[in-house]
């Protein structure tokens, strides 16, 4: 596409967003230089901006650029209970539901043994001494419904055992606003299960 | 997400990218600070690198940073075609097929009067112009089989019609590797209007 060194290598950094090939990465660095070199320009201060500043909370280990979220330092929330949750937009998700006052943990990523990601790497050890603080209760482990959610909810509540602890796991059931005919039959037989 | 201005800034210049909602935003913008933090910081060197250098070939309009880009400075090219296309992506793709030799004008867009894009917005004067410039003999429209890109062709080659050159426009027809089943009735009627 046209003979510009800049241009390629623009696409190229494109490739590297996620979901992103080279015929998206074309369109959207013609779309920025022709139409919006003023978005370009912002994106790569964000970028630059975000790289630099942007760490993982020492309680939770969400994003955050203080040392300590706000979530964490909020002295409304209710620290006897620990969420556990994948990543922020998990948290963000249960936050939004306005249900919960606890407090989180955030695995940033989950075991994955096809993609060689271990307990290892998701950091369970700091969850395991986070959770072990005396405060904290109940262990709410709101890990996704997947495979490897599973696997993660399931390897964690095995480490935390021990302790003491109370380990509960967000209930499976039909979703709000479905219709049986379409709701697959797995998530009826749980639901069978855990009627009340 | 998390408690932090630098990520949100983050999401919300990933959202100026075309095709990109804040759900991909969230998820572009946790993957590369998670995962490829170097990533992230090789886009905003692209971007900014891109922003500043890219310009316009002053005799195709394609993306380049010389003045005049490397395919119309070629000499080994046939001065006496020009070839019209809507994008440096559309000129990408006849330049593959092997099968052009001649040289190209790159409208940057299309006519599209529902989005208020008219000939002055395209540049269609500046065509006009580099067409006449004597050597041209004949324009070949490749601009999309789309409903603006018709419009645009028509426009230009009734701006073109008194200049006496010759205007052409890509063949209409069956692709190659189709079945005739699964073809639309107005390309199997073109085919047949068309046929040799």
């Amino acid at each position: 596409m046209a003979d510009s060194n800049a241009l390629q290598g623009l696409i190229q950094a494109l490739r590297r967003l996620p979901g992103v090939g080279v015929k998206s990465a074309s369109r959207m660095a013609f779309h920025l230089l022709q139409h919006d070199r003023d978005g370009a320009r912002a994106l790569a201060a964000a970028l630059a901006q975000a790289s630099a500043t942007v760490k993982h909370c020492e309680r939770c280990h969400t994003f955050t650029e203080a040392p300590v979220c706000s979530t964490c330092l909020d002295p409304r929330r209710d620290g006897t209970r620990l969420c556990v949750v994948e990543t922020p937009a998990d948290q963000s998700a249960v936050e939004r539901t306005g249900a919960y006052r606890g407090l989180y943990f955030v695995l940033m990523g989950k075991i994955s043994p096809l993609d060689g990601i271990g307990p290892h790497d998701i950091g369970l050890k700091h969850l395991f001494e986070r959770a072990s603080d005396g405060v904290v209760a109940e262990v709410i482990l709101a890990t996704n419904f997947t495979a490897e959610g599973e696997a993660t909810a399931h390897i964690i509540s095995e480490g935390l055992r021990e302790r003491g602890l109370q380990i509960t796991r967000l209930a499976r059931g039909v979703p709000a606003g479905s219709e049986l005919e379409y709701v697959d039959l797995g998530t009826i037989a749980h639901a069978l299960v855990d009627r009340r």
